[in-house]
């Protein structure tokens, strides 16, 4: 990863970090809580223009991209296309695991077509059509969009981020659905990160040995045409429709410097590329847990990340973003509400 | 660990991983939190006599043991025994991490005096005093405690337990303040497992290198009394009163059939001497995190437990419980709520 300047204020980071040491408690002692807290006060502080004494968080908002990809057709997954479809219609009557996670941690959601096999009608307010085709080609054997599509996909999913935080959410986080897109994120981050395509693919919903063998010739096939160096051509070869939506709403998020909660290997992969484009981006990302899916802890390396759940999950969604909403909530209530030494009369 | 023989109904386990396993997800990817609400319906049904198809998780209650030590004249900690009743007048005002955390969660806290050093007038109702003595004695030099004391702290940790099942809850988490009781449950595992004292003793709230040393030959003058076989033995000699207590916490609990989220070092040591009482115990029990306590991790084999956190907390209190109680709620809200492939018309 590109090294960033600290677009921080020291004197800010300073301040806050007495604050937590002030807390009556031993130095340190809430591990990966005091780490968030203070990227959250920081962040807000330096929106603010002043030291933060209260860290606040507003309409937590979970926006989940969905898309299909012509890979699929080559038999990557356990399942075809029309499911794409079939678990876009779920989210929307609520069955999902995301709707779940979101209902029980009051989280608000939206769904987003960026192009699924079969559209759906739906005149939920939260459900938003920004189809970029019907899905994208087949990246084994030819470039999965044209350069126009990647881009006007990054326009499209930096705007609905932007509405969103327009709309007064100050905490987003992202989530995906494709059929074929563990595939498609494998070969990005093979082709951008220079590992080993054996390294990046993975079992996805749980394929057999055989179709993973196949999956990681597909794979290598499309990053054969990549160029490491520029990040917008290798979506163009092996990218995804939501993948492309997603790198937006990293970059949306950035643009308008709001906190943003990343999820497992899809999501951390179009998080990757953001940072490609825009170093600084990764100052805002927290990072939500470290998937089963073994292209991840790859990921989470070139990030330089240490996620704060790692409960063995490999559904994508957003799901483990959801379910590290109330550590985050925790964190921010630490940090505003807990005592000091001083004020508790705590004289260690 | 001894072997406990299964006690629940095979026929209600099969029933309950064939909901989770038509869940619109692939097969096992919601990890630990599949196993959780697994554990949880499964106890619910058998406490019913039938299969539960829905998880209630009612009125969660973290209590939290006080308690001082004599080993805490030794230097042992960074800070004096007064410190107790300094925190547990945090406790009781509302500004510690437990307070905070069982506020963001919608926990009930209840705070109980087992025995420390300054007793505190409190006409809050949620506050309990209990009090087996001004302090232990120095477990280095002496018996912590009497064999009454030991049985008397027992009953009286089963009984606010069982209390506050009867008053509506069905979900209940421990915690822990006493100087010195990082040395108290390091004797105790110990003595009980047969471990080095070296492997059982850590840094507690961040002592020296030198006060560790130190730390570590206490405890093993403590440990050379001590009958490996008999937990009861054990406790007298080296234990602590919110320790006694708290193995009759997880006592109570098992003989209510209530399920028990435990929390870190010493309230895992409570968990592992409750399990050498009784071991069907440990069927009830849902591990909160891993502790930095370099002990925990050996408590942990010895239960042969997978905590859902890691987050690098070493603050006790129940903190850890208390964060894991919205991942249980998620576990229970899927098993409950989420759609069926059959009901979604997923075709996977």
């Amino acid at each position: 990863m590109k090294q960033v300047k600290h677009m921080f204020s020291e004197t800010y980071s300073t301040q806050i970090q007495h604050r937590i040491d002030q807390k009556t408690k031993p130095l340190g002692a809430l591990g990966l809580l005091e780490d968030v807290a203070h990227q959250l006060a920081l962040i807000q502080s330096s929106n603010a223009g002043e030291l933060v004494t209260r860290i606040n968080i507003t309409k937590p908002t979970a926006i989940l991209f969905a898309g299909d990809h012509g890979i699929a057709d080559e038999g990557v997954s356990i399942a075809p296309s029309a499911v794409t479809q079939q678990m876009v219609l779920n989210f929307l009557a609520g069955g999902a695991a995301i709707n779940c996670f979101c209902r029980v941690n009051d989280i608000h959601l939206k769904i987003v077509d960026t192009g699924i096999l079969i559209p759906v009608e739906s005149d939920s307010a939260d459900f938003i059509s920004q189809r970029l085709g019907t899905r994208t080609d087949n990246f084994a054997v030819q470039a999965a969009m044209s350069e126009e599509q990647v881009l006007q996909g990054i326009a499209l999913g930096k705007s609905i981020v932007l509405q969103t935080i327009e709309n007064g959410s100050n905490l987003v986080m992202f989530g995906e659905m494709g059929i074929g897109n563990t595939s498609c994120a494998s070969a990005i981050l093979a082709a951008l990160s220079g590992q080993n395509v054996e390294k990046c693919v993975g079992l996805g919903t749980g394929i057999s040995p055989e179709q993973l063998q196949k999956k990681i010739d597909l794979v290598a096939q499309g990053v054969a045409r990549c160029d490491r160096s520029n990040p917008y051509q290798v979506l163009t070869e092996v990218g995804g429709y939501e993948v492309v939506q997603l790198v937006g709403a990293f970059l949306g998020a950035y643009e308008s410097r709001t906190p943003v909660i990343v999820d497992g290997f899809i999501v951390s992969t179009a998080a990757y590329v953001a940072t490609l484009i825009e170093p600084a981006c990764r100052e805002y990302m927290i990072f939500a847990h470290r998937s089963q899916e073994s292209g991840h802890k790859l990921v989470l390396e070139q990030l330089q990340a240490n996620p704060l759940l790692d409960l063995s999950l490999r559904l994508g969604e957003g799901t483990g973003a959801a379910l590290a909403v109330p550590l985050i909530r925790a964190a921010a209530d630490f940090y505003n509400n807990m005592a000091s030494f001083e004020s508790a009369g705590v004289t260690v």
